[in-house]
């Protein structure tokens, strides 16, 4: 096990874990704040939360990292890493922000079914991140970082199929301006879930 | 060369070939959709399939990397440029999709200077992946990467001309949006190349 | 100090200082060519003229490190830092191109913030790439990375407000598409002022 190896001055990986638990818990509240079709304004202010707390854990691991000598991977890889599991609910919250922003208040049906994918792809993303911690996860590691893959695919022809109908039906080119966007940042978080598997991926490797 | 001064399982080299040869293919595969001025929709699909096939490859050397103990490379480098050549693939496949999606028939002329630029780009990108085969080759993978980066400026500057007559001789905003759209990801694949060219000169600098 | 530790063939820090000085001298006149509510087009194509000088700085950087035996840092880093440098003011050049493509004559309020924003990160960002050259200066270099983050978050919060006003009082949907572009490349400059801020960081923790 790496991590009695490597005795650590601080556990970095209880650190991704708070960020993976963050990105579930964003997802989940995303999914909660439209599921219903109308806008829950509430949960939307909820993700923003999630947000900030989730930047917390990442300044901890960069402050950490600038104190600590001993660290469980390459410290570039750990300032990856954080990157990117930041990036991924920095993204969800750009979502909120954008449906507040451009006041809507009432949710089209592709959008319920990205916030799902969004959510699946979260799950597997926490489940490879909790799953470094030890090289005998290295098999559920690396399938839970091909799943994230697979479910960027599903996310993107939910994404493509959403625009094919968004120009097809709405006549209001404003409207079509923000719904485009709104699909298009839906596809881009699994997008960065992607991205920050790949870390994991490369992390992995580096072991192996 | 590198090919007798490591060993390997696998040869890494004859992949990141097939993944240019798709790179290639998907390019002119583009160019001939559009360049009678109508869309080509069987030959749209085609870029699809190119794209299928270039994942596999892309796939078999994320496959090969968890199984080979010896490398021609950093196993970080092999992943990233592994992954920035399937994205150039993949942002071709986007701009098929996106011609599907807006049922576009008629292209319009800038796009077809473009779809020219990026088969130029896909062309030098290919010879740069193909002579990292050998570091007697240093000054034309080198000087192929420089012309990537010359090709990515002239791609800025048709995609800027094609955004001005756009936008001054078109009235309807949807057709705007949509265009606008296509325009910007041609030049991104440019843009891609110009990524994955990086990758080849960080490979390069490293080894020499 | 490291410039003592490792005598250099050339000082790649001189030419890092050349690209922020650049950054510092675009994001000046960027805010000089609209400061005033009207487009001043002659400072527009300074800033081009500017981007172009900073392209040499960046390729001299590329040049030198295929001639270097010995350099401060990772062979990479400085590729990376070099590029990210030269994203930055690349970006600048994008909204420069994009307000004549768009034949843009009076400047929205927000832009004009906006354009403050960038100013101070771009002077957060060479501070801190000009105290990379000491280790004594670990704190100021990342304090000033810290300031670089701390005006990305203002730099958001100037967008989204800024898309509020735009999707609420503007009719013309070209217009809200030439503007919603503008001011979301204004926030992407202090985003790459970020991510070269991030490479500083990782050069800095790996030297530690």
């Amino acid at each position: 096990m790496l991590n009695r190896l490597f005795p650590q001055e601080f556990n970095f990986f209880t650190l991704f874990d708070k960020q993976a638990e963050c990105l579930m818990e964003g997802a989940e509240t995303l999914r909660l704040a439209i599921e219903k079709g109308v806008v829950d304004s509430s949960r939307l202010a909820k993700v923003r939360e999630i947000e900030a707390k989730a930047d917390g854990f990442s300044s901890a691991v960069i402050s950490q990292l600038n104190k600590s000598f001993i660290t469980p991977f390459d410290r570039e890889d750990i300032h990856s890493l954080t990157k990117a599991l930041d990036d991924v609910i920095d993204m969800m919250n750009t979502i909120a922000n954008r449906m507040s922003t451009y006041k809507i208040t009432e949710v089209r049906k592709s959008l319920m079914e990205s916030a799902l994918v969004i959510e699946e792809a979260c799950r597997a993303l926490s489940a490879a991140v909790k799953g470094m911690r030890d090289m005998k996860n290295y098999e559920l590691v690396m399938n839970s970082c091909l799943e994230v893959s697979r479910l960027e695919n599903i996310s993107d022809s939910i994404r493509d199929t959403a625009l094919g109908v968004l120009f097809e039906s709405e006549k209001n080119a404003v409207t079509i301006i923000k719904w485009k966007e709104i699909y298009e940042d839906a596809e881009t978080v699994v997008d960065i879930c992607e991205d920050a598997a790949h870390v994991v991926e490369s992390i992995m490797l580096k072991q192996a």
